[in-house]
């Protein structure tokens, strides 16, 4: 491993200790310079130096009018320079002696024929220099676990255990808020744009031997080498869950696939037969790539398909159930043995077959401990869902009226903290995996929001926790078919 | 139509002016006091009158002994009080000429046969004295044009199109938060419970008709007079979209939905022939239907199948365009007059055939009205789908810090409400519709928040905008159809 790891980039690039930000200036207008501004303001831990023709200073760091000034080891070069001056920034990176790039700047294949051209010119420069890079035309990469933020948009929500592929800067970036509200965390997150030299397939090998990225999710558009996808995501399927969402296949999709990362899209039946012979597990939206590889790098993969239900509520408890069935999930009726456990906590307006339905709870421990830990230990159940844990949503509207709550949402967000410990800790001792459905944000509900950050997966919607239940219980069939 | 309504007691209801509050007090632990203060607080413009065997004040107003009691006309009666004492509770009623209730208390049919048999004779007990009523063992209505607000959940976020029906409390109340994030607002909803007397016919004949309502939606677990759903639904299905999500035709699903609302539940395949014959659109997730529902209350009817995709980024393009051709929708590349047109805004990294990308832009304009205009009024094109307007979500992060933003977030915020209210425009002006698709919850971002309210759709997902457009598409050929 040690001498695979060696011959791939990717992990020097992901811990650089010194980077050149080549195109950073006091222009806030440019991207470079937000770059710079993002790993700056995110605590970057290694030395960072901007580089550009004009500026003596840029952001508080002395600036240097070219890569090879800097007066230290470079690490890393980020080039995010107008399109014709990229050749340049290669050679000056080449007789510096700098290994890595991450290419930025666009203007390239995804252009027409003379980008095209120039994509060839600049790779086979940094070729005769030996250096390797990602892009061109690429957001830039993360890693949340050094303070690293190349990228346009700012990532302060912590490190996590999700490795990102994308063609589409987008996905990276655009996302993170998006992603921060379903609690969702990346160990890294790197954008591949136009793939000239480091690919997607470089990317799998490197997540697959990551030790912090525990599944890898990869939005794709085209891929470059077929062969040697199968060949490596093969490999990694065995050890880690790799997720794709491949978009390109149609017509309308491969039209915009050319004019944005340049990719040479095959249709999705043939990507299809391509990521099942991988051991890949195929999304078909964006959605669905975040949450099941998010489910997948948090949770335990059962060794069944019989799903329990636990719910304050009938609605999401017949939701549920009716989603099990359409994923071929079974939702068995407990032993009775199981039932006679159960039956003491619930009234008598609820039911406790499977799906459990409490109708109403003070005790959230119920729901969060004593319930579940009963469930889970049965030999009859391999993977849980809880529908309904709220705690402060509620309160949050009526807090301020000492008249109408006893409890306020201070005491009652630290109330919280104990449950989510618990029921984080059920999926580890158990070894089965647990999932939560809401319609109550982290933002409004404390649970929610401790849940998440426990790594217990919590997503708006009783269908989408029974489709990454779904996509966990694939990825057992397909470690035990490998 | 006048006398048909004045049939169906719904309308009376909804509009209710005096409610008597059976079972609040000053405890609020119970459901009955929860239910006065949500109508408290909310604002209701009516006249409230609880009513409890012991207090003499609750939450500032006077208490009754019983309905008798109250010194004025009683339009409805909100009944939450313990299973056993309901039946007096309706004589009560009946004495006092009460015509019309929601009764809250659960129970009786959902939990077995003596309940069946209570609510047997509560009903027979109502129709003696003439009494029409809503559950039992449902959450309430809420009517926020008038800020009529009987559940368990706050409802602050004003009044909309959508008109919901549910057999569950939970996908009225529990979603209220859910809704409003995504920008959705009810005109009237109503939990059906199990519909012991007013079931989910009445309900949609009720709503056909209302003109606050312009799209329906209904969560289902069983229907229980299917001829008459048919007969009610295809006549209201001509005038306003109706939307549905059945759940109970799996066998775990129809456990959970007997001891739930004791509903009798008929196989999905069934169910799916009577929506279509019905021009019933038949959603597969709980949120399809809010959404779908959502975009039909807000958006004109396209006459055709024809998408314009428009984007700042490469992926939403292609996710866009992919779900597009699964959703049988066509992406058309735009005529040479169109493509002329537009080619001025698109910078050379960007593409203009459709998608169009502009990969960066700095006026907003473009996205709100100069590319939509030209797109909205080309003959090629039925329905337009937006993606990635953005303002404050990036600055948010920085805004405190002036070396880096040249505007506010106060300016920029004021800046985002013209832009949105001309978006809002086309629509009504080209008879077509616009959905936009964004990662950028209202929270983060104004111009999602300004949209939304100014009712333009937007999701959070490409997928989403692409499924909303379908069904826009699907009740178009409904209309066609029928």
């Amino acid at each position: 491993m040690t001498e695979k790891l060696s011959r791939n980039p990717l992990p020097a690039m992901f811990n650089a200790e010194t980077i050149a930000m080549v195109g950073a200036s006091n222009n806030m207008d440019t991207m470079g310079s937000v770059l710079l501004m993002n790993n700056l303001k995110g605590g970057f831990v290694g030395r960072l130096y901007p580089v550009h023709p004009k500026e003596k200073e840029v952001m508080g760091l002395k600036a240097y009018k070219t890569v090879g000034d800097i007066p230290d080891v470079v690490d890393l070069a980020v080039i995010c320079v107008p399109t014709k001056v990229v050749p340049d920034i290669i050679k000056d990176c080449g007789v510096k002696g700098v290994k890595n790039a991450v290419i930025i700047s666009g203007g390239f294949r995804e252009t027409g024929t003379d980008g095209k051209k120039l994509e060839e010119e600049i790779l086979a420069l940094a070729q005769s220099y030996g250096i390797r890079f990602l892009g061109p035309n690429c957001i830039g990469i993360i890693n949340p676990y050094r303070n690293l933020n190349i990228t346009t948009f700012p990532y302060f929500h912590g490190p996590g255990s999700l490795g990102l592929i994308s063609q589409s800067g987008t996905y990276v970036t655009q996302v993170i808020d998006y992603l921060e509200q379903k609690g969702i965390r990346y160990s890294r997150a790197m954008s591949v744009g136009n793939q000239a030299d480091l690919d997607l397939v470089d990317c799998i090998d490197y997540l697959g031997d990551d030790p912090e990225t525990l599944a890898i999710a990869a939005y794709i558009e085209g891929i470059k080498r077929p062969r040697a996808f199968l060949e490596v995501a093969r490999r990694v399927s065995i050890k880690k869950p790799v997720v794709a969402l491949y978009v390109g296949g149609t017509e309308a999709g491969a039209r915009s696939s050319a004019t944005h990362t340049g990719a040479i899209c095959a249709p999705n039946s043939l990507c299809s037969g391509l990521f099942n012979q991988a051991g890949v597990i195929e999304a078909s939206t964006i959605e669905e790539l975040y949450e099941w590889a998010w489910a997948l790098a948090t949770q335990p993969i059962p060794t069944g398909r019989r799903v329990a239900i636990l719910t304050q509520s009938g609605g999401p408890a017949a939701s549920l159930s009716d989603a099990c069935e359409k994923y071929d999930l079974q939702v068995p009726i407990f032993s009775p043995e199981l039932q006679d456990r159960l039956k003491p906590f619930v009234p008598p307006t609820g039911s406790y077959q499977n799906p459990v339905d409490l109708t109403y709870f003070r005790d959230i421990a119920l729901m969060t401990e004593k319930m579940p830990r009963l469930i889970l230990e049965d030999d009859g159940i391999d993977c849980l869902i809880i529908h309904g844990l709220m705690a402060t949503s509620w309160l949050r509207v009526y807090d301020s009226d000492p008249e109408t709550s006893e409890v306020s949402m201070e005491q009652m967000t630290d109330m919280m903290k104990g449950p989510s410990k618990k029921l984080a800790q059920l999926p580890k001792e158990y070894k089965k995996p647990v999932i939560c459905s809401t319609f109550k944000g982290r933002e409004i509900e404390v649970i929610t929001k401790f849940l998440q950050d426990d790594e217990i997966p919590c997503f708006y919607g009783p269908e989408k926790a029974v489709s990454a239940i779904a996509a966990l219980c694939h990825y057992g069939e397909i470690r035990r078919r490998m």
